[in-house]
């Protein structure tokens, strides 16, 4: 039987201002990827995201991003691997603050934004992450671009790692995704996408934007909770991968799979 | 035979911006606060904080503060309860993550500045912070001013607690400090400076700036590590307390005598 | 014939975050308060609502807050007046050079949260303020709490200035508002929110919240844009002003009247 | 005669760190470059550095950078021209505020940092900076590096501009700084260095990394006032420009030339 994780962004609200319906999408996924107040959230949004993630049993990552409030960590920065390090670890930490205070163990690490584009090209970035995270709790699961150098990295410093993909995104024949803003970036067509997730988890395939079929390994799939639009997807996905008796289950569970 | 603690503010450096002499002051010390980002200090000056207390032996705590870099967190800010207790548990968590990473254990929280003297006065503000310092280790040593109601917090959440003492500053009748820019504020005179510290430990008592014995507990003593004075005045004390007999050990083994 | 202005906090957007409906509301009010990055707003959002302000004729003023964007400018911050007079300098600053791009003048300054709350009952704050504005702009109009030593400060130092009332607020007897949170502080009936405006403009008075009749002077009444009801409610006061004979016309027009 | 103008970064300082020895430097220079707030300074700072610089006739110019206090504006981050050039007119303005609270009028503008070396490369980056510059005050002057792309989009946008050489640095025969960090990427041998200057504004020469004579403009050089030695620099620089009969004029005195 198949498992796969469903990932969402999560806890991204600032101070006043609001972003993201989590309270509507939570209970429909099973990976939480809480921001740790660098690219958004704050510690009173980090309190509340957390008590509403083990509310609804759903696991817990930490979401560190570059240091970019304005930019929503968006922004590639040159930030040394070392330093990028520390700024995981210091995101890491405080995340588990809260996890700890709410009595629930934190599953994984998912870095945010331009951080996770970066780190998925960027070898030395991706293992100084690495070791970041194993530094701070080695029981942690990485969760990258599936096919990047992330999971690499992770495996050299000991750390399990979980290969996310993406519904509504093109992917080149190296696997990469199709950059935004390029013709055909974005997968528009929602029941294409679907099926698309589905023989990525099935048959460890994708059609790549040139037509090609290459090889991809699903352990996640990332859905958005931004909008109503947004959350009528994630019912969708569910919906047709359950009704392919694919099993939604966090990552520990599709972890243990291998 | 008496014990005693040297706790000293640290690691506040940030980005390109050096403060204090903390390679200097360390190896003079027993417990190194280590400010957490919010008031002073980013990721990469933790890292390297961390690492240079654990080289001495110093042991470490969290210096938690509001934020606010511009003012270095010594303004009041109205900050509710609940809100400063999530900021703490933050604070404590990213710096976790360093001890961790380097493999030592978080001795103690001290909250700073502003935050220290408003929980110092504000009951529900200093149950809140040392709700949030429990919930996250409830190993951790509260530090907080000797008499002020900080320490009953601790007590009231199951939190140890640690009196700090200031050999500088003078002191009213209640045992609260006497506000800085008022006369007589500051206890400029070296020798009479240790001797007041001596008496504090040995005695349990202090003359109040009125002339009144008041008595007062002293299980760590605040220093200063900001300039060549400053750590020649460490010095001395050190040899002053040690002439003594009074041990300089850090908090834990302090908080184990009584 | 009686002539009003009708004022509202706009360009509070941050980044990703999106807050108000700027683009709805600028068009029924006659000036609008612009953020200035400390509490809220960027140099995007600042350029993009003072060229939305222009395109309506809608008059632009500095929304100068506390730096504290986590807390959206609404924490009381122990502030020195002379860092205050900086801040609200290097504000009012930023927004004039969108406003030189955008080839319009700005009209006013008004102090935003927990700035415009402490400076209305705090003289050398309230000085320190307008000192900073005439210092930059003496054709600046300060807008302040009708009533406050706000305006005494403005006139002290030679500003305009223009005294702002609250449709849906309660009064003192000394006419400072009734704090939020005490029963009766909102003036929840629309009806009798623009009566009550209408009446301290036309009669120069408000029933304050113990009954009596206060004297009160209405140069603009401030109105909210960051929602449905808001909206409706900006529409509906238009109306009803508009009904009595009453303009609604921008600031300076409502100074000259004096 | 020749004339040149000596520039320095100045007001580095933030809160509570400091910075700079900006009273010993200021009287040796002519052209001052103030942090605007983004990398470094506050409000409180530029308030003072624009009086300093008042104080001894030195020509103020504004020095915007990338918003990234902890990097010190240093690292490149990708950010769009446009948004470049709203950052840029918010930190021209918010230091034009302070100079017209002194009664000075502000001469020019260098981007600081990774700013000033992605534009000098980037010609979209280049002309939205200048375009934003022209847009708040078309009497700025526009300064950067001799010979890159920051110039030409200035006379584009019918800027002034000012080209500015570096004594410690190697050049490449294009012209460009050779890359800190390569061998011979400092001038470190002060005679030299300043016999490069020297040549630089007689011959309008100077001896590229490769041995090659490549042609270069000098409208002004930079120093540094961070530490007793970069001031000893400054002062012997001086000493042997006025030897040479070159006067240290500001940069409109320098422009006029032409």
């Amino acid at each position: 039987m198949y498992r796969v994780d469903l990932n969402c962004d999560l806890g991204e609200s600032f101070g006043a201002w609001k972003m993201g319906m989590d309270e509507a999408v939570i209970p429909l996924i099973s990976s939480a990827n809480v921001a740790c107040g660098f690219h958004a959230s704050d510690p009173m949004v980090m309190a509340k995201t957390v008590a509403l993630a083990k509310q609804s049993g759903v696991a817990i990552g930490a979401h560190p991003g570059y240091p970019d409030l304005q930019g929503f960590g968006r922004r590639n920065m040159a930030i040394p691997p070392k330093e990028a390090k520390a700024m995981v670890q210091y995101q890491v930490g405080a995340l588990q603050a809260f996890c700890k205070a709410n009595g629930v163990q934190m599953q994984h690490v998912k870095p945010h934004g331009a951080m996770y584009n970066m780190a998925g090209k960027d070898e030395a970035l991706a293992l100084a992450i690495c070791e970041g995270i194993a530094e701070v709790d080695d029981k942690l699961i990485l969760m990258g671009l599936s096919g990047s150098c992330m999971l690499s990295a992770a495996q050299q410093v000991g750390l399990q790692s979980a290969r996310e993909v993406f519904a509504d995104r093109a992917y080149n024949e190296d696997g990469s995704l199709v950059a935004r803003g390029k013709p055909g970036a974005m997968i528009e067509d929602e029941d294409l996408a679907v099926e698309r997730v589905i023989r990525m988890i099935q048959n460890g395939t994708v059609t790549a934007i040139t037509g090609k079929e290459i090889p991809i390994r699903a352990d996640s799939v990332c859905v958005h909770g931004d909008g109503p639009k947004a959350l009528a997807f994630v019912q969708k996905i569910r919906t047709a991968l359950t009704g392919e008796g694919i099993s939604i289950v966090n990552l520990r569970e599709v972890i243990g799979e291998r």
